[in-house]
């Protein structure tokens, strides 16, 4: 019988379980926030998310519940539980990853490399912490944060006096300044009974917070793969996520890895698995998910670089390009999302094969630049 | 803006183009013949592709027109063409894929390599041909003959004495007997505005007429990698072919290749080309058909094996399957049809990519026969 995998969002992500859905066999439906999201083609209904009762009425006729997003409230969470809907990953995994303050304090317990970080309440606390730290650190709000939003960079007691104004209880959390040499990523899979599948570390391009490119595998990275790789799986087993886990990680300037950010879902850094590995990570979510046994991570060349096309003249669509960038470059993978552009705005993301890296990144660059003059 | 490519048929060619029209944000509006179609999800209408009116009313918004199989009655085609709809492959070219006896014909004038036959009226014209042919032949009905139907191995001039009581004013089709040492299939792709490429020439194993098995590139296969290619580009150009093209080749016992059919669209013996090369044939056929610059054919492997999936337990779906298949294979990609299976259906296929054949080869037909036992 045909397996039914029930999707929480309607964006990119949701967007792109779709081709492994319909490869497998297995029936995608997805909640979407609106008519005409990038998930359109499997949403099966229309909704917000925050309500509990379109939750359940979406979820009565699914095998699993999924997330294209962590934004889901641990209360509606809970009414799929109670209501005796399997939920991957499931709500407890998922509150580490909803409060950036509960995730660092997770983190610490099991022992992974963190910033060192304190949760504030004021200014006051912000300023003990900023002394004790050589007069610079990063605040961050615990929740809703995210490509860069809601993280800034302070060196004086009063810089994020606004965010106080409007932190609850859980105050913010602030953290070292972490001076690093790149950022990488390390994507694991974990099925509920325990099975664990690793794709290789890469390397992360940041820019203005938001990821632009990612090489895989992170050229150089010598033994920090295998620290990688271990960190990764002992954080999905001790949190016991389900699907996806993306862990961002700071390689610091004295060679050390700290985990910057944990996603628990499919994420920007393993888009190039679409094009680039046996099992892409959105296959590996929906095996993930329905606990069947996960498919091989391996990569398909020995470079694989992936460029998000962010922004891009205002209110064209990337196949508006296609005749000249499909002309130039008859080798790159070119993926939309079906969303018009604007500026900043994540819309599609390019991606390369081949054996030699400078040669790889040059063709993805130049690619995705089609699409952003 | 988005581009919307009209299939007619919602077969497994349909389906199989979903996740590459997902990928490039091409919309796919299928017309498919009935409800849970394989290619369901994309079907925005169901209803009779031999029914003029049906056909146009389902192509009125779409910018072209192709197809899942190649029954379309060439009234229908006429009647798209004369509402100024794109039809890709066109009308003049399907004509060829869907009259044996005139694609024979076609192919001798154009010089194509084709066993000796000819268009036979009744038994004493099948006698004389025996007689100059060594007394076996080949006869096959020219149209709606598809997966070893409507082809038939005779030595007797009575051998189709019922096919002649239905044939119609065409007669039947009548080829020598080829001896031969193997299939070959090469699969190239065209652009309206002429643009070519072509995939690896590949091995095809057929079993009771039906494609089993095919292993690309095919090995050993020397100077007629380059003679299939410019025979099948030359035959794309000859006839106009738009969109895939496959061509299927015997290897002769001396050596040569000759053509044995056509088909004018996705076709089985390129299925490995989803997970074994860089651009699929189902990605390229929709470039193709909306007149945009071709993807790079190139192989991801040395060698991709992909085998069908070919009846099964009765009544039973693939993914009922896959704990057992995908915990021994992790490495094999698996495609269901969301067919169920009955003896001899084409249910979904298996591929492997890897380095060496003969371990290729063993991992697919092991992974496949999870699904056959």
């Amino acid at each position: 019988m045909t397996s039914r995998v029930g999707v929480i969002g309607g964006g990119q992500l949701a967007r792109m379980m779709i081709p492994p859905a319909v490869a497998l066999g297995v029936e995608l439906r997805v909640l979407a926030e609106a008519e005409n999201s990038s998930a359109a083609l499997a949403a099966t209904a229309v909704g917000d998310y925050r309500d509990a009762e379109t939750v359940l009425a979406f979820a009565a006729d699914v095998d699993v519940v999924t997330f294209d997003h962590e934004h889901v409230p641990q209360a509606v969470l809970a009414a799929l539980v109670a209501a005796g809907i399997p939920v991957h990953p499931g709500p407890a995994a998922l509150a580490v990853a909803q409060d950036k303050t509960l995730m660092r304090e997770r983190l610490r317990a099991i022992g992974a490399p963190v910033p060192d970080f304190a949760r504030i309440a004021d200014a006051a606390e912000l300023g003990a912490f900023l002394a004790a730290h050589g007069s610079v650190a990063v605040v961050k709000t615990p929740r809703g944060g995210y490509d860069g939003k809601g993280v800034r960079v302070v060196r004086d007691a009063s810089d994020v006096d606004d965010w106080f104004a409007s932190a609850g209880e859980d105050g913010l959390l602030v953290e070292e300044f972490v001076p690093f040499r790149r950022e990488l990523a390390q994507l694991v899979a974990r099925r509920p009974s325990g099975q664990l599948a690793a794709w290789p570390l890469v390397e992360t391009v940041q820019r203005d917070g938001v990821c632009a490119e990612v090489f895989a595998p992170a050229p150089r990275a010598g033994r920090l793969v295998a620290e990688a790789g271990a960190l990764a799986e002992r954080i999905a087993t001790e949190l016991d996520v389900t699907g996806v886990l993306a862990v961002e990680l700071f390689e610091t300037d004295d060679g050390r890895l700290l985990v910057n950010e944990l996603a628990m879902r499919p994420h920007n850094t393993g888009h190039w698995t679409i094009d680039g590995a046996v099992t892409s990570q959105f296959e590996q979510h929906l095996r993930a998910v329905l606990d069947l046994p996960l498919g091989d991570p391996s990569p398909l060349a020995p470079v694989s670089v992936m460029v998000n096309v962010l922004g891009g003249p205002e209110g064209e669509l990337m196949p508006d390009r296609y005749p000249a960038a499909m002309a130039d470059h008859p080798e790159a993978k070119l993926h939309s999302y079906g969303k018009e552009s604007r500026p900043g705005r994540k819309v599609g993301h390019v991606t390369v094969v081949g054996d030699e890296l400078d040669d790889v990144v040059a063709r993805a660059r130049a690619a995705a630049g089609f699409f952003q003059g």
